[in-house]
């Protein structure tokens, strides 16, 4: 009975995995490609996609199949697709149909709401719509906690296995840590230069193609364009990025390359074995963070990889006012009073995640109204940043999650930060000449280890496993801490 | 009861019109973004896509549906639906699911090795393949005529209620007319030159956007991309053309365009009211072709419109070595010896299209063996075309449509160079205006015209009916082969 029943059930999720993939590259199209009047033709054949998905997943037949197998048959492969398959299913299934559709409609809805209630600075236009998805989410929680706790069930949708509780444990220490770090810097006599000038989109874009080619990407199975926020898409054998141009900072378009290019390498690496399968994308959001990060951060912004960038951009436009690859890399690093999480840099990041995160878990307790979110967002802010919001788009308007009732996916953010300061200490342990390689451009030693440890596996393990699997111990975030406070402290002279 | 099943099947066939839908998309963004090692995984997207498609077009609750429906309740639109729907359904429904799996395999995989045969100039190669893809056609022909006639029953895909019968009756006097004709041109003494230089791919795009414009096209819900072979996609709010552009032959880029933009704009103004239903779409393939051959024959070839044509690449490209708009029109319409049809001219175009209909029915009702087919195309050219073929890349295996197993597709081509002819006798008689504002590259009155009579139905009237309202008679091939006797005949001084 197993053999039959997994076979059928192979097949039938390799029809909901192509339609889920599908699905990413419908939503590729509409960022990069397709033309504005197209948008509402588009709602619906994402809406039919999407039911048709659901459908699929929620098939009666999915649970009979599921039942029919023992695992005791399986190998370990097999038993993962069945783990991952299994807690799908149920999560799906424990969502009243008619609660799904109306998070899909109010939040749909909610999405344009919120742009037009930021382009106005207004919040108490956005409240009311606010007010519903956290309650629409809440309901979906308590369906699926199935009487555990509301947030960890949210959070088990974007990092399976991880809980709350486990979060407040990485993450207290962290904040005070930045906190501390943020404050020491700001007392700092050391002044860096910004960058100045104009680069030209042209110059700008065949750097970052290079970047894409240093980092690993296969353009063979992929291809790069340019879009508003930059993302990466898909899995497989078709996993395309995109990036942004500023004239005035190169750096924008640079390091969301090579942020894009980690998650995209990190699925163009997966063992071709798991195509089409459930198993044959990233293991959860907040692994797929961490590389993004490891490659932008540990990786793109060393002293050893900036200095290779230097060469490249005076190779490309001359002279452009930097003295030298020291200044460089202090110019690269450079900490900017701001309120925006994703113009951030690695101290300053972490703390807007973690304010984030401990605003929505209050939401979903009900112990924080929506009606007062405003207040306690701009109140936490001036506490770990040093200064007031100055405005609600700089606020809490600033985001599209919560508007599209993205609760529970903030934390995975800095969890994959938290990743990938023990996966950059596991390497550096490994691979002595890594700064030497990253001086001449050459990731390829670290693309190795990181395929190896990481990447090939794709959904196999739960993300906690898959990390205890590559550093050899339960992830903590002490790894990141260290990283950032002695490399702030270094470029800062704390 | 009427009503509500009415309501149900109206919101199941939303969903696999916008499948379909999707399903175009995928295929335009293969020929035009997807990166080459993605091909693989393409495949199995669109064979997951279309097997959910199947199931959706063929769930037996279609049936139960159509069956509650009374058709006396309904309005001559929902009639339409159901009409289209039902005959979709029955068609699907007659051929077995082995026998659809088994076609879809074998031309799917006849691709390939006809591309190589054709490279490597050896129909032996292929004839195996082709005679096993006509064997399946034709089993299916068996499985949908019902008894009736096998090649009606394929040629009911892409036009539905036309029969061969009357196909003949229309292509006999056509044929006739056309080589008389080419035999004539043959003889004139009258000389005209080539169009000589290069013309940069920049150059050629600034038109051939300003061509899309001035026939109509709507960027806001579409674009234009370059591809190997020009296409149009798509429907209702998301309609994309490509084109191609030779740097020695401007006029294949600005040709191309018009031609899309034809089907393109056909599709653009369809009455939003059909949207995501299956009137949402064309007619027929027959009825699409007119559309893309009006625009670019009797209306871009015109003598008119080749005045304006020439003004403006005068303007962009400066003297580009013709002296007068008379001699660009010449030049536009110049009859050239050719073998392929894509290439063909508006004397010889249909010449090659009846060719390979004759052959084809031959092959459906048995009477022609796949072994004898190479010798029958090559005996049949040269009585046509009045030369020898010289080589099987310029004869039987240069279009991919039988290899792919579109098998009563060909005259859908001729069919709509015919409805064209039709349409333009009585645009002409309606417009006087017609020339004078074609010279000024105004189509404005002209396409409204074209979108009060044919456009803005969609699906909603079989194509013959469609093309008698519109014209006010049952369609003959009289006005197609008297335009183009006299066009010719003007210009070769017959």
């Amino acid at each position: 009975m197993t053999n039959n029943a997994f076979t059928a059930l192979m097949a039938h999720m390799h029809e909901a995995v192509a339609l889920s993939q599908i699905s990413g590259l419908l939503g590729w199209d509409q960022e990069t490609t397709m033309a504005r009047g197209s948008a509402n033709q588009r709602a619906e054949w994402q809406s039919a996609l999407q039911a048709t998905i659901h459908a699929k997943r929620t098939d009666p037949k999915v649970g009979d199949w599921l039942a029919a197998i023992d695992p005791a048959e399986l190998d370990p492969i097999e038993a993962a697709n069945i783990r991952v398959i299994s807690r799908e299913y149920e999560r799906q299934s424990r969502v009243p149909t008619d609660l799904a559709r109306e998070i899909a409609r109010v939040t749909s809805a909610a999405q344009g709401e919120w742009a037009e209630a930021r382009a106005a600075g207004d919040f108490a236009a956005f409240q009311g719509t606010l007010a519903k998805v956290v309650d629409l989410r809440r309901q979906e929680a308590a369906a699926l906690a199935n009487g555990g706790d509301l947030y960890d069930a949210l959070l088990g949708e974007y990092e399976p296995g991880m809980q709350a509780v486990e979060l407040d444990r990485l993450f207290a220490g962290l904040r005070r840590g930045l906190v501390d770090l943020r404050e020491g810097i700001g007392q700092s006599s050391v002044e860096i230069p910004d960058i100045e000038g104009r680069f030209s989109q042209d110059q700008q874009m065949l750097i970052a193609r290079e970047l894409a080619d240093v980092f690993g990407y296969d353009w063979n199975r992929g291809r790069l364009d340019l879009a508003v926020h930059p993302f990466s898409s898909g899995s497989g054998d078709d996993v395309r990025i995109t990036t942004r141009v500023a004239e005035q900072d190169p750096f924008n378009c640079f390091y969301s390359t090579i942020h894009e290019v980690g998650h995209a390498v990190y699925e163009q690496n997966i063992d071709p074995r798991h195509g089409l399968t459930v198993l044959g994308t990233g293991a959860s959001m907040g692994v797929h963070e961490s590389q993004s990060r490891i490659f932008e951060n540990q990786l793109g912004r060393s002293r050893a990889f900036t200095g290779f960038l230097f060469q490249r951009m005076q190779a490309v436009f001359g002279d452009f006012g930097i003295p030298d690859a020291e200044t460089f890399y202090h110019v690269v690093n450079k900490l900017r009073r701001g309120y925006i999480r994703t113009d951030a840099d690695e101290v300053q990041y972490n703390l807007h995640v973690l304010l984030r995160y401990d605003l929505e878990r209050k939401l979903i307790a009900g112990t924080l109204d929506v009606a007062d979110l405003q207040d306690a967002w701009n109140q936490r802010f001036e506490q770990d940043f040093g200064y007031a919001v100055d405005s609600v788009q700089n606020g809490v308007l600033q985001d599209v999650h919560w508007p599209v009732g993205l609760i529970g996916y903030f934390p995975t953010y800095t969890l994959g930060n938290i990743y990938a300061g023990e996966l950059y200490a596991s390497l550096q342990d490994d691979l002595p000449t890594l700064d030497s390689d990253l001086a001449k451009g050459d990731t390829k030693e670290a693309l190795v280890w990181l395929k190896e440890k990481i990447h090939r596996h794709g959904g196999t393990y739960e993300p906690r496993d898959l990390i205890e699997r590559a550093v050899g111990h339960a992830p903590s975030e002490a790894p990141l801490l260290d990283y950032i406070t002695r490399k702030f402290g270094d470029i800062y002279q704390l």
